[in-house]
């Protein structure tokens, strides 16, 4: 079964290089393709203060993916874990999920900060970012998952 | 640009039809696609308690497909809001994304604990669930959004 899947949009301005850490305070534009949404499709959407986006690491090779396990950034003081036991971009499929600040909207153009995907990045779905859809019950990760994410944002 | 996206595994168990409420206890199995990933890519992902699941909305059709605005769920009481301001499952790409509890991982089968994805569904990925992935700073939603999600789990 083939999976049609196009972009929605495009990631503009942001960073041009992909680097692990201090993704927060960075801005951009997602540019959402008018030729398929409606000038409507982002209606009501001012009304959240964060989104959920789904891209594409479109500069991730074949060779580059991992189907098996690795350490987390090269890291040998971490543990060798598999490819879907951490968030790295060298994945199956090669999608990418983060939640962003939404600092402005206009028409088809969303301004957001701290989105952690490059200058343009194919975007293939925002949804609105619900509390609700967080964890229920306590979260649990392994120390090595909190050490990486220290400097992130 | 194609993009060549193949499920990496397979909703086994939990529901068999789209209803809307009380996903929270339905417990399902994510059967993972051993012919690509080798037996390590589920390593270390018994140290997260949830996991972050990428999944195809694989029954709706292609005239299901809302490219404006509508009325979440149809719901004349609340207001008309772009499809990229809602998460209902007849959206551009028809991509979920959920956070769900992981409560067994059995080499490349994961039992998972409210995952709101039927019976069948194609998983396009899976992630570990990160507190740092949530959302930075407080979060606002308006009012139909809150209500919609009061008897979804």
């Amino acid at each position: 079964m083939p999976i049609d899947i196009r972009p929605v949009g495009t990631v503009v301005g942001g960073r041009g290089d992909a680097v692990d850490d201090h993704w927060g305070p960075v801005e951009a534009t997602i540019e959402l393709d008018g030729e398929r949404l409606g000038p409507d499709a982002t209606a009501g959407l001012a009304g959240f203060s964060h989104l959920e986006v789904v891209f594409l690491f479109d500069r991730v090779a074949d060779d580059e993916i991992t189907w098996g396990a690795r350490h987390p950034r090269g890291r040998a003081d971490w543990p060798e874990v598999g490819i879907l036991a951490q968030r790295a971009k060298g994945r199956p499929n090669r999608i990418g999920v983060s939640v962003c600040e939404l600092i402005g909207v206009d028409g088809l153009r969303l301004r957001v900060r701290g989105l952690d995907a490059v200058e343009g990045t194919p975007v293939l779905d925002v949804k609105p970012y619900m509390p609700a859809f967080g964890p229920r019950g306590p979260v649990r990760q392994p120390a090595w998952a909190e050490e990486l994410m220290r400097d992130y944002w």
